[in-house]
């Protein structure tokens, strides 16, 4: 399995404060471990090498370090949608609309308009998977631009939340690097 | 002169708003350019190699792209300082306090107290310095840690404010990519 390093990183220096909130801003939500980011690039990259992606779509700001290493890797660029406007948000703008548990209050994701188009081929990535909201979010923008979503790559996926079983409802490939089964205080459990 | 190509990309794709405004969402505050971003993080870590740097500072979001990739040049890890709480905000943080111009609102800026110490040699990195408050903000909350700042990268400098001066002032080493003299509707001069 490829991923063993983030499993071990997670098991090591993550912190499950309850059975919903998994701490992992040693590596990836604060501090960035530069070098296990790079391998979560090229380990996307080469899972979604064959879709022919034109961009990596994300949410700024956990986001924006594994997509830009899988950016990196593929050769393209990548977009981090914005949360909030700010005086050089363009008005002409896709917006959707999601509930961020971990912040408790919704937020808007916000993309300019040129830069998703239909001839797009995206690929989404963001840090967890959890009830799916943010992805869903992400498919949202790229629908409007009338773009293709190619994949749906997860750094870290809580499998006891309901986010995978929507996203391939939905007809996507969801490829999540670590993926738990259960969070208890002091507790991580994966589902391989 | 090393950045011609980000002097380029301004010129080409930047829009001056006004005479403060720069918008250069298409490359750096919303689509990143993967490759120019990999060009700015060697031309920082070859600026930067010999002051024994052990981490790299910025503020989250438009900070991350250009420091992850002159964190990985320099083989360190990277943190991004957070601007709002959230459930998994460690109580145990250094704050510190911002004006966002862009944004027309005070800000913290958050680090936990674990990710810097008195052996740290921080080097900062930021997407723009204007007046120098986001900069001074980050070199609070290093000296809280009692961490040495030894430079500051900035891939935009707008010149024409005071941000450099206050910088060298407290006797920072301020490197510029590309350096801003004059800004007004539809056009942008460069200093050298």
């Amino acid at each position: 399995m490829k991923m063993e390093e983030l499993k071990q990183k997670i098991l090591k220096e993550g912190m499950a404060k309850d059975s919903d909130i998994l701490v992992v801003n040693s590596f990836l939500n604060q501090q960035v471990d530069t070098k296990l980011m790079e391998n979560i690039g090229k380990e996307f990259a080469a899972y979604f090498k064959d879709k022919g992606v034109t961009k990596i779509l994300t949410a700024e700001s956990s986001g924006i370090a594994p997509a830009l290493m899988t950016a990196a890797n593929l050769g393209v660029n990548c977009i981090f949608a914005r949360k909030q406007k700010s005086l050089t948000t363009d008005d002409n703008s896709y917006v959707s609309t999601v509930y961020s548990f971990t912040k408790q209050e919704m937020k808007n994701l916000i993309v300019e308009k040129s830069f998703l188009n239909e001839d797009d081929k995206i690929l989404i990535i963001d840090d967890f998977l959890a009830n799916g909201q943010a992805s869903k979010a992400m498919i949202a923008l790229c629908n409007q631009a009338g773009a293709d979503v190619v994949g749906i790559g997860i750094v870290i996926e809580k499998s006891f939340q309901e986010g995978r079983k929507i996203l391939e409802e939905m007809g996507y490939d969801v490829y999540s690097l670590a993926r738990i089964s259960k969070l208890e205080e002091g507790k991580i459990e994966f589902l391989d």
